[in-house]
Order: structure tokens, then C-alpha cells, then sequence
């Protein structure tokens, strides 16, 4: 097959919130090319497409690949999706339904197109080249504006029929707890995502519990990001430390649920706050989870920090491509 | 190779804390044969796998099946075991530890052996042959002395590196619970195992709330059987319906957080309580996850009763078996 010879190089592309990434990688995964633009869900669905093709052709463009050369594409998005005809149904974030992905691409670059939940494309990654690199079972926890999980199992990411699944942020741990936008009345992420972080450190602003916060970031939500958090507590806010590890505790609890379910390998933390404060966070979460476990789980496993950032996604994304791809080939 | 085609017998092995069963298999997985067995745990260990042995020899003259015509044999057991040695390492209710199955067996009839654990095998057989036949993803859960859970995921037990895991009963449901024998406080098995549901029904006998389940099975625990809880309901015991209806709504609830995890296709719940009442249980628990679940989890999956009994675990050992053996076979 001299034709299939040539067809050796994957794109791997991020579609998030406010930014897309696209990358072009060699069949060892060596990154040839790459580009990255606003995301601008405002302008609307058919706009957004024309983007993400945009992307992918600048990335081309970089590493000088034709699209006759391309092998296939791998898209971590944001869910819910329609695993099967790669469809995003819904992206909130983005203002966007029924996003036909995997169509559009196809038809524009001439190869087969695969499309994943971005957080388990970026779990896939750091299975394939990062912090969980070949385990049997990998379960990776990434709070951000929810609490995002995704696993992967014996090489391939665990799913369900027609979407995705791992929503460790939606296990409920307390009864009557807070709320989160979508989900349950105390599930994780209305306690431990980045979000809820952040609105609990705005109130210790408020109440001038956390005089170096407030003097960088005031009391507006939308100001609190990661990096301040952990400039806080280095600063010596330490109402800010004890909501990171309060949050890290409930993290812990509901990963040892999780652990009673799936006996994972490693669990590989990640996102921004666990970049911005990766000890921290992992030795919290480390000793919780463990006051939660039947003794014959507690060395089973480890928890660690991602190490790949925002490669993840989009490496995981283009290797994923290529456990779905080489095995259809091998089908056929 | 004619001399594999003689080797198409299937044996299914069920170890439990009171009797032992076997059954003989065709290719086609017809029961040609079957003995139970006390399994009188304390007499040790070798004893043990001697009645083990006397079992499995019964059964094969009932099927006029010779040794040499063994193709292989899967053992359900109650764990924690070393699967890759085939070693039951602690059968607490047995007070057996370290229990040589698979090298005994193997040695004994001279064909290879799988164990398992108990519940795997039950929800293996029900994938196979029963509730969740040929679903790309089932969940099992059977209430019993504890709260066992075992998932079936694309044709394969799903399985922690060296033993065991979907230890749904040991999920935390509330932080200051009560404790069960093994685990946490507040764990699901705690709130909604047999046990668990037989102590609350002895105080209830115990006020004189339950003057029909009083007059049958006394304050006993050890009395307290799913059978005569079913009769209680029947017989107008309303504070017994009101115990079961509690701790299913509690199973809801931590299958709630297996299904945010998991999103299986089929949800079969199993063991004697539900087979004592299906319907109240059934329905009690399907109405209860469905309040604890994001809207796009709603219509993925169903909750059925199991429908093998005790068939299950030995079936599901054969089959299990089949699919271990089989895959070497072509491997090889």
C-alpha cells in the first residue's frame, strides 16, 4: 500500500472556550506545526467551523503537510457530545448545538475525523506520553470551571454508548450541599471546582480575610484565577490555603469513590489550579483519598500531577485518532 | 487439532460462606451436571479445596464427562484474591487465607482455571445469559451481607491490576454514617446491605412496630432472612416496606455516582432481598438514581432485576472461563 505509506501525519486539535489549538504531528508524534486562535463562540456555529478549519490549515501550513498526507483528526471538545457521529449536541460555553464536526472536517481535509470529550482526550495524552504513560488504568481528575474526569482503560478511553462519561464532578457528597450550574445540590464541583474556589475566596476578600487577594484581584470572581490563588497563599493569605484544601479533601472523597469503582493505576491531577499549585494540591488529595479507602486499595495506586498542560488535549487528541484509526485499518 | 475439538466441557464453580456449588457445561453452555455442598469453612483450608475437588468430580460423573474432555474452569470466590495467581488471598467468612484455587484445580484435572470474584461471575452470567444479555456495559449491584458491585464492559469484567474492584458498597454516602463491618462510616453497605436493613427490622420487631415479622422471626438477626422481610411487607408491616424503601433510596444514590462514572446500558440489581421483592425494590431504586442525575444520563440506561439466581455465578464462572481460555487459545 504505497498510498497508505505517505498518509502518516495526524492533526490533533483543542476547540475550547475562549481558544482553539490545532497541531500537526509526525506518525511518532513529534509536533510539526502548530497554531492557535481565539475561539469566538459568539459569531455563531458556521463561523466557528470555518475557524477550526482555518486553524488546521495555518498548523499545515507551519509544518508543511499536504492534506493528501494526512492520516486522520482527533477533536477534544466540549460535551455533550454524539460520540458515534461526531456531533457536538451542546457546548454552553460556546453558545453552540449540534455542531457537526466530524462531517466538515472530513469533507474539507479528506481524511477520517474522530471527535472525544476534551478531558478525555487530555487524560488519553498523559496515558500515551505524560504522567500515566502505558498503565492499564489511568483516572484523570482536572478542576477547572467544573470538575472534569476522564479514564483510560487497558489502551482506550472508557465511554459510554453514545457519550462520554467519568463526571467525577457530579458524585454527590454532601446530602444538602451547595449548588452547582448543572448538576446536584453537593456534588464535587459545587464545592472544589476552580469556580467554587474562586467564589469562596471572593468572599474572604469581602470580609478582609485575604489581604493580598484583594489588593490584586478585589472581590470579582471573574478576576480570581489560579495564579493569584496560589500568589495568595504564598503571600500569606492563608484563609486561601485552607479553602484549596478544603476543596482537595472533597476531591479526595469523591476519588475514593471513584477507587472502590475502578481500581486506576494513577490518578493524574491537572487543569490550571493544580498547575499553579501541583504539591499542594497532589499531597492534599494523596492523604484524603486514602482515609476514605478499604486498606486493600491503599497501594494500589498513585496520585500524581499531569505534566503535559495544554498538550494534552491536543496530543492525546491526534494519538487517540490513532487507536481509532489503525484499528479500523486493521479491521478492513 | 483434533485433540482440542474432545476439549469443549466448560466447569462453573461457586464458592460460597455456606455452600459450594459446580456444574458441567457443553461448548453451547447446557448444564450437564451439577452437586452443592456444605462448604464448612472451618475446617481449613486444604479441606477445603479437597471438597472443592470431591464437588467438581460429582458433578462431572453426573455429566459422564471425563477430565481430558475439560476445556476449562472459572471459579467465583469471595475475595480480596490475587487474580493473575489465581490465589483467594482472605475469605473472611471462611476464615480461610491464601488459597491456592487455581494451582490445585489446575493440578487435580489438568486443564486451565480462572477465578474470579463471586459477584463478577454473577454479573458476567447475567451479561451472558440473563438481565443484561450481550449490553455493551452492565452494572451489577447485589445487596446481600454486604452491597457487591461488578461491572461487565465490551465482553470483558471489568478488573483492578491484580484483583477485583466495583466495590459499590463501599461508596460514602454520608460523612457521619454508620459504620458496616469492613469499611467506612457511612458507606452504602452500612445504610443498605441485609444486614444493615435485618438490624433496623430487629429494633423495629424490637419496639413492637413490626408485630408480624415479631411473631415469625423474633429479634434475631441471624433470623431476619429476605424471605420473612417480604412477608412482613405483605403481611402489613408497614415499618418494614419503610426500611427497604429507605435503604434502596440510598443504592439510588450511590448508583447515581457509579453512573456519572460508568454510564452503563443496563443496571441489573440482584441477590436474595431483591428477589424476596423485584418490583418494590426495582422501582425504588430507578426512581431514586433518575432524581440524582444529570438530565443527559436520564435515558442511557435501564434498571431490571436479575434473572439467573443462583445460576448466575456458576454459569458466569464457565463463560468467564471460555472468554480467559479462549483468547489465549488464540493468542497461542
Amino acid at each position: 500500500m504505497p498510498e497508505d505509506k505517505e498518509k502518516e501525519y495526524w492533526v490533533g486539535f483543542d476547540l475550547g472556550g475562549t481558544k482553539m489549538l490545532a497541531a500537526v504531528f509526525d506518525s511518532k508524534f513529534k509536533q510539526l506545526g502548530s497554531e492557535r486562535k481565539k475561539t469566538k463562540g459568539h459569531l455563531g456555529v458556521e463561523a466557528g467551523l470555518e475557524r477550526m478549519i482555518g486553524t488546521i490549515r495555518c498548523a499545515l501550513e507551519e509544518a508543511d503537510i499536504d492534506d493528501t498526507q494526512l492520516r486522520g483528526i482527533g477533536v477534544g471538545c466540549p460535551g455533550p457530545l454524539d460520540l458515534a457521529r461526531g456531533v457536538i449536541l451542546e457546548a454552553p460555553n460556546l453558545g453552540w448545538e449540534n455542531v457537526p464536526v466530524k462531517k466538515t472536517l472530513e469533507k474539507e481535509f479528506g481524511c477520517p475525523t474522530v471527535i472525544a470529550n476534551d478531558v478525555d482526550t487530555g487524560v488519553f495524552g498523559e496515558y500515551r506520553f505524560g504522567a500515566g504513560k502505558n498503565e492499564r488504568c489511568v483516572l484523570g481528575i482536572f478542576p477547572g470551571t467544573g470538575v472534569g474526569g476522564g479514564c483510560v482503560y487497558e489502551g482506550r478511553i472508557f465511554r459510554g454508548k453514545t457519550m462520554s462519561c467519568m463526571e467525577i464532578g457530579h458524585m454527590q457528597l454532601l446530602a444538602d450541599g451547595p449548588r452547582s450550574g448543572t448538576g446536584q445540590a453537593g456534588s464535587l464541583e459545587a464545592i472544589a471546582s476552580r469556580l467554587a474556589i474562586a467564589g469562596q475566596a471572593a468572599q474572604a476578600a469581602f470580609r478582609g480575610q485575604a489581604p493580598y487577594l484583594r489588593s490584586q484581584a478585589g472581590t470579582d470572581l471573574s478576576k480570581i484565577r489560579s495564579g493569584v490563588l496560589a500568589a495568595a497563599i504564598e503571600n500569606g493569605d492563608r484563609v486561601i490555603k485552607q479553602i484549596i484544601v478544603d476543596a482537595a479533601n472533597h476531591i479526595g472523597i469523591a476519588l475514593a469513590g471513584a477507587i472502590h469503582l475502578l481500581a486506576p493505576d494513577v490518578v493524574v491531577l491537572g487543569g490550571g489550579l493544580v498547575e499553579a499549585m501541583p504539591e499542594l494540591i497532589v499531597e492534599t488529595v494523596n492523604k484524603s483519598v486514602r482515609k476514605h479507602l478499604l486498606p486493600s486499595f491503599l497501594d494500589t495506586f498513585e496520585v500524581v500531577a499531569a505534566e503535559l498542560a495544554d498538550d494534552a488535549t491536543i496530543k492525546g487528541a491526534a494519538a487517540w485518532a490513532e487507536v481509532e484509526f489503525r484499528e479500523t485499518d486493521s479491521k478492513s
